[in-house]
């Protein structure tokens, strides 16, 4: 017997909470303060009713929860004490099977977590689709939470309590998040492919033509002709390019995709997600035999994170005709250039300039891709909409004042360079909060041989800014310049800065951000703006045609480049959906 | 003919400015407004006046008679066109005597600094009891400017045309610091002794009981023997004593003195000066064959730095029963133990409990030692009045948040360690200022492998914190360290301190300290009072009986621990009168 959302609505109070019981372990009272939010649009909309409970409850309420839950692999799960639904869940994480070290060390770790926090360790752990996480990389992020801020772990610990509620409410609705399992699916099988000295390792590397790089692009274009795609190619730079003919010939096409190389020891989300979740979509309405007034081209890019050679973007980049010759000679770590390693690829390199694409020909680009961040996380909020990728500046500078006795020398007489950094770093701070969407950060900074009893004479520090816009940005630079000149002055202390890196703002096209936010409403998704603090793809080809940017949520924390970098099949689902949601729209305003 | 106080005082103004004619380089002006100030009771009086002058003088007043000075070596020199007085100095200072690379090389520093401040380098090198350099040295001392902030090298260029101004007036009075240029003798004669290794550098180490260190006991025992002590010594750990008998039997005794040892590649005169200055004292009072109501020792300690093992004041802590049996076993680099060393040295280990003085024989300690900070050289005065020897604090710290994407991470969803840091290390400047006499310094600080992209979530630092009393101190402290709670609190953070010294503050006994302020108010050198930041021997003899400091004006900004350390002939005179000056106050009172 499985729910609807009809009989959920329609049913009296008591009832419909008696169907939603054991969502919160021993906690009904969220679940019937939820319920009062009825009717319900979505599953996604109970999700975030169930969400906004908890948000509005008493830190002691919310506490009660938390330890209402039972350890990890715990005493209860030894003595067979637990409810139904966490047997369930431990039994499927494969917790209930461990060796006698992995259980040793799960008790350890709960024994430690406890006397820091005060309360138990809480992960969602239902299996691959609920987590994204292994038995090991479950000890693993077990291990690194233990560091964490007391406040930052309990916000944790109830976003995992939801993830929990989330598995038990579809099962009890019997939903499966299909197409999200199918996109979770890709990734993982896609995720076996790694590169020499790492797969011992058991970590995830996919670098520029590398055979695991070459083995992705074979098995990615193998999946495409599968989903329906028309034409699939793999092209002069390794980009795997499926084009899913548009009704009429003359139709104009919509581009999207991502890259599928990654980071030395990333995570499996990466990049690929933008690929699959557009894939799925195609697959969908190829078993419709559906054609739309446009076609959707999909383009796994082969390169964007600059791993092997120091070409990034090189693959979006190739479709604008921004590829550049001297790259060609540039080296990797065992000295194979990239020619050479374009020619051991069979890759035709004559051939890159006729990658570059005829914008007028397409309607423009759109890019799925996980957050890399902790906002959707935090907000408990699955999809964001980018208004603008961020234009950024980077610098590397020094501050020099002058060592001297930090006895001996009084306060009003030193010329501290650490301080003057100091005062500056917290500028920066307040200048890039004041702009809500603009970030400011010193990442580096140390005072080189500094010792205990000697006021700084020297502190190295670098510069990292970014802004939606590039007036927004360069009006930030320069407050922070002169910021710094004004502490130099007053401090007596002299500078350096530069210039390392400075790349333009991306705004989103407002239209087709206007689409992603209407496809997000749709779902019953609260409507999150947001802009990119990283790079994307979609850099590359807004510097050609109109772009706009979805984001879904990354867990434990947003941590991304990492191979804790996790998501779930419920959110995979969504991002399917809305993006099926856009092209139903593009097919009324093109039709 | 020379000039005399009386004369000059006597003289009409346009007759008095004639006899001083030439002490400012081209600049008339600042004699005239000194005399003013007539009758002048000293040679210090007359300096101050001048020095006082030039301080009221406007920006560009200063900046012109900056600009009237030579280049040092420059086309002035190699044209003659200097002033007499300057061709006397840079003669006198072997300048006019380079080789053709140290010329070259001297021109291009001269252009460097000429272009870096729109004036010339100023250095008073009328030879070595002028400043202390060589010609390696005034080269080594140029480069090292060139780096400074253009306000502090103003500074230093008008302090260094008071001190060429000063060399100029004591000729004119046929004036000689025939004392001082005693003191710096030995101090000169006594640097020729260096560890091994050091000495192919032309650098100055002398480490506890090294063949240099030795020679060293051996040639000030010497010295105090030619100069009329009655017994000398070189005790069980190294001390050099000297006594000279007081008048009766009965006597009491003065205890004074200062360290003979040296940090690695250190100056000249740091803790010598507090030994050769009253050894310039006992050598008059013999003889002029004078015995006061008390006796005076002098003990040149052997150890206080803690260079070769870690016992720092090794040499004062015997003298009051601190003498720790367990040093003996410390092995040095060398993996020579501090028993095998003394062995080596002829030193009766057995004796050391000997060495305890009881404190019912002695009037007081007192210590003349170089500043080793910048305050007096900034001050333009040439000794200063110890109130106290700081008490200090360190802690050995560490904040941590969570490290994030520089990019994605919004301002407000951050805890940035090096930013928890930043506030606190600004707290702490302002708190230490706000006492006055405190200092707090952050010394140590660095993000380990901080990346320009990354937010830091680690964040090492160092405190070091000192006060003239314990409860000045402990309330600082405590200010510091709530605030860093509010701090981690406030942001999310969490951190680590770790208590790593604490030391009591030797605060001056109040009679001493007004014999050092009757003494320097005598001699015409304006009072000024500051306290220790750094330690000093006096601190161990503050444990057993009163002790007061005295302070002497350090060139170079006050550099110290360094072979650029520095003073003047002058300044070592106006010691040993403020010295000698303590000597009949207290002969006077104890009579």
């Amino acid at each position: 017997m499985t729910l609807t959302l009809e009989q959920l609505n329609a049913a009296p109070a008591a009832e419909a909470a008696a169907l939603l019981d054991g969502l919160y372990e021993h906690s009904p009272w969220i679940t019937e303060a939820a319920l009062a939010q009825r009717p319900f649009r979505s599953m996604a909309h109970i999700k975030h009713a169930l969400v906004q409970v908890l948000a509005q409850a008493a830190p002691e309420q919310q506490l009660g929860l938390i330890r209402a839950h039972p350890e990890l692999a715990g005493k209860a799960m030894v003595s067979k004490t637990l409810t139904a639904e966490s047997t369930n869940e431990q039994n499927k994480a494969g917790l209930t099977d461990c060796t006698p070290e992995e259980f040793a060390r799960i008790q350890q770790l709960n024994a430690d977590y406890n006397a820091r926090f005060g309360f138990p360790f809480i992960l969602a752990v239902r299996g691959p689709r609920g987590t994204g996480l292994t038995k090991k990389e479950i000890i693993d992020t077990f291990a690194r939470r233990l560091s964490n801020h007391p406040d930052f772990e309990r916000a944790e610990a109830l976003r995992n309590i939801h993830r929990i509620a989330e598995i038990r409410l579809n099962d009890k609705f019997g939903y499966e998040p299909v197409l999200g399992n199918d996109v979770w699916d890709w990734q993982e099988k896609l995720s076996v492919h790694t590169d020499p000295g790492y797969a011992e390792l058991g970590q995830l590397t996919v670098t520029y033509l590398t055979d695991a790089h070459r083995a992705c692009a074979q098995r990615i274009s193998h999946w495409m002709r599968d989903c329906g795609f028309d034409e699939v190619e793999i092209d002069a730079v390794g980009n795997v390019v499926g084009r899913y003919r548009p009704a009429a010939e003359s139709g104009k096409y919509l581009m999207t995709g991502s890259h599928y190389d990654t980071v030395r020891n990333g995570g499996k989300y990466d990049g690929r997600l933008g690929i699959f979740v557009p894939m799925a979509c195609v697959r969908e309405l190829h078993r419709q035999h559906r054609r739309l007034p446009f076609g959707i081209e999909v383009v796994a890019f082969a390169e964007e994170e600059g791993q092997r050679y120091k070409a990034t973007f090189l693959g979006s980049g190739a479709l604008i005709g921004d590829f550049k010759q001297e790259w060609l000679d540039q080296k990797d770590a065992d000295g194979i250039t990239m020619r050479e390693a374009m020619e051991h690829a069979g890759l035709c390199i004559a051939d890159i300039p006729r990658l570059r694409r005829d914008a007028a020909q397409y309607l423009g680009f759109v890019e799925v891709h996980i957050e890399q961040g902790p906002v959707l996380n935090e907000l408990d909020i699955p999809l964001g909409v980018v208004t603008s990728i961020n234009g950024g500046v980077r610098y590397v500078c020094e501050m020099t004042g002058m060592a001297s006795h930090a006895g001996t020398t009084p306060m009003d007489r030193r010329r501290d360079a650490a301080l003057g950094v100091a005062e500056l770093a917290l500028y920066m701070e307040q200048r890039a909060a004041q702009d809500g969407d603009s970030v400011a950060t010193i990442g580096m900074l140390q005072v080189p041989n500094g010792s205990i009893n000697v006021v700084p004479g020297r502190c190295q520090f670098s510069m990292d800014m970014r802004a939606p816009t590039d007036p927004q940005r360069d009006a930030m630079v320069a407050d922070v310049l002169a910021r710094l000149e004004e502490i130099a002055q007053r401090r007596g202390l002299q500078y350096k800065a530069e210039l390392s890196m400075k790349a333009a703002a991306a705004p989103s096209a407002p239209e087709w951000q206007q689409r992603w936010e209407a496809a997000v409403q749709a779902l019953g998704v609260p409507l999150y703006r947001m802009p990119s603090g990283a790079g994307h793809d979609a850099m590359k080809l807004h510097e050609v045609m109109p772009q706009a940017m979805l984001f879904v949520r990354g867990l434990n924390g947003g941590i991304s480049h990492n191979p804790l970098e996790s998501s779930t099949a419920d959110d995979m689902q969504l991002a399917v959906d809305a993006f099926a949601h856009v092209l139903n729209q593009l097919a009324q305003e093109t039709a």
